[in-house]
């Protein structure tokens, strides 16, 4: 059957899956919303023309989203997802037997019906540990200082409403809602094809963190396959699986074990040179404590000039 | 300008990429070879409209192929690769110090001429270090037996002639081809597309060699991006980098360095799985001392029951 999706990657760059039904396919509030079974893939979630996720490769990145933080962290009991819909990240971060309440704020309830219906195995929203919140990530974030443990953004790319999802006021805003020690991780899309918006995110993560950094894992669905996620922390040293974790969550899981973990902070020098300080990078606006922000009582982001630790 | 090259990775799956030009194009006794210039990717080798590499990424699969074996081998003078007419592979083995003589062993000209001329940065055939054979690489590696200490497949797709270089008599004439602590190399595909072919590969070097594993590393270019890399040794663990060798080579690598050759040995057990020898794996036919080909006066290859180590 010739019924093929097409997914600009790059303006010169397509990638094309045979479908063999479509499944779902509407527009919500925020953007068009399609399932498709594909041949190669299985079922795909696809928002605005962009895959999403697939059954074949989604334990890739959703392992790797949610492993990394949750067993780097030292007790993990409260974590946020934001966006997510499909449901993969919050899926994994339940799996962990330290965490008390996993939520997610996902702003559009059309994507998370589209999971629950046609990728079921993909959540566990029904989890009593598991809270969704329809609402808009960044004022979630804004109006829960210091409730996090880990906050993980599984967005779309940077366009349209999630631009500012990889901006310093977000990134600010997060650092407030996590607890001492939290971790924070985004996945910031590819070193080929999106190597200023890796800086761009790596100097802001710097100018409110005192721990910046980035690992990598492979996502064949999409663009080069090469995909990074940034992390950055209240403290806590990320590319450590902490001690016998592991064992005693047994997981059984595709993609990462605590060895896959600490290799993927090695860093081929095409994306280390990502996170070097540029020589002109201006000092984020209104950072540190005289931010307009940190009124509210929480932890304070250390602004320009704090010592930093860049892994 | 819409004019787009596509090729089939999987009969489910396709990439496409924008073509500014098509700067050759000709077939050889034995394939269809093309050079195309695309905006993504810059000029692009395409062989029977496969995409074997091109001017964007190219560093990430040849720097994998060359440098994890010549930094694990304890001191690497004569070195052959197999295929790679590009160049690309033998351009990185010359960047090595410690190697006197590269050899390369490609069965089509053509392919060699047009990277000489349309590819010239990926290739440095010129080097006084470095001689091309143009004959088939399996006879080769039979007539020059305890010759090599690095041996590296840099083939096409499983398909027509190269089948038989993921072939247990290949990987016995190998075997015997490397000197005592030897390292082979080659490339195996993906392990979302081609679990058998990994399976069987790992299955046959395990029955020919006494250490046997796998590394990998991504290529935008090639399906899905996860590319698998098939080692086996006369001995050498190829997972450590020697000692000091990085420093005292002095390369400048956009890929390689020595934390991301020892990272490139974790894999997530998705791939692991693909080494674990199957309950029900044959011997290699006429394996071990017996075979024929041992009378040869070389190294034997353990045959089944040797202690073997898989990786």
């Amino acid at each position: 059957m010739q019924v093929w999706f097409t997914e600009d990657q790059t303006p010169n760059l397509r990638i094309s899956v045979r479908v063999r039904q479509v499944l779902h396919q509407e527009r919500s509030a925020y953007q068009e919303v399609m399932v498709l079974d594909t041949v190669e893939f299985g079922r795909m979630l696809v928002l605005d023309d962009v895959i999403q996720t697939s059954q074949k490769d989604e334990f890739a990145y959703h392992e790797m989203m949610a492993h990394v933080p949750l067993f780097a962290h030292p007790d993990p009991r409260r974590v946020l997802v934001i966006g997510g819909g499909d449901g993969g990240v919050l899926r994994e971060v339940l799996r962990h037997p330290t965490v008390e309440e996993a939520h997610m704020a996902e702003i559009d309830p059309q994507v998370v019906e589209a999971a629950r219906r046609f990728l079921p195995e993909l959540n566990d929203f029904d989890n009593p540990r598991a809270r969704v919140f329809f609402t808009d990530g960044i004022r979630h974030v804004e109006e829960h200082p210091e409730a996090y443990d880990v906050i993980i953004v599984d967005s779309t790319d940077p366009v349209g409403p999630a631009v500012a999802l990889f901006g310093t006021e977000f990134h600010r805003a997060v650092f407030r809602a996590l607890r001492p020690g939290g971790i924070f991780v985004q996945q910031s899309e590819s070193p080929f094809f999106n190597r200023d918006l890796i800086r761009r995110v790596q100097a802001s993560l710097r100018s409110v963190f005192p721990v910046a950094g980035l690992y990598w894992g492979v996502v064949p669905t999409y663009p080069g396959g090469f995909w990074t996620y940034s992390v950055a922390t209240r403290g806590t040293d990320p590319r450590r699986p902490r001690e016998g974790a592991w064992e005693a969550a047994g997981l059984r899981t595709r993609y990462y074990t605590p060895d896959v973990h600490r290799a993927a902070f090695a860093l081929p020098p095409f994306v280390a040179e990502l996170l070097e300080p540029a020589p002109a990078v201006e000092p984020a606006p209104g950072g540190g404590a005289g931010s307009p922000e940190a009124g509210a009582g929480n932890g304070t982001p250390p602004g320009a000039g704090t010592a930093q630790v860049a892994l």
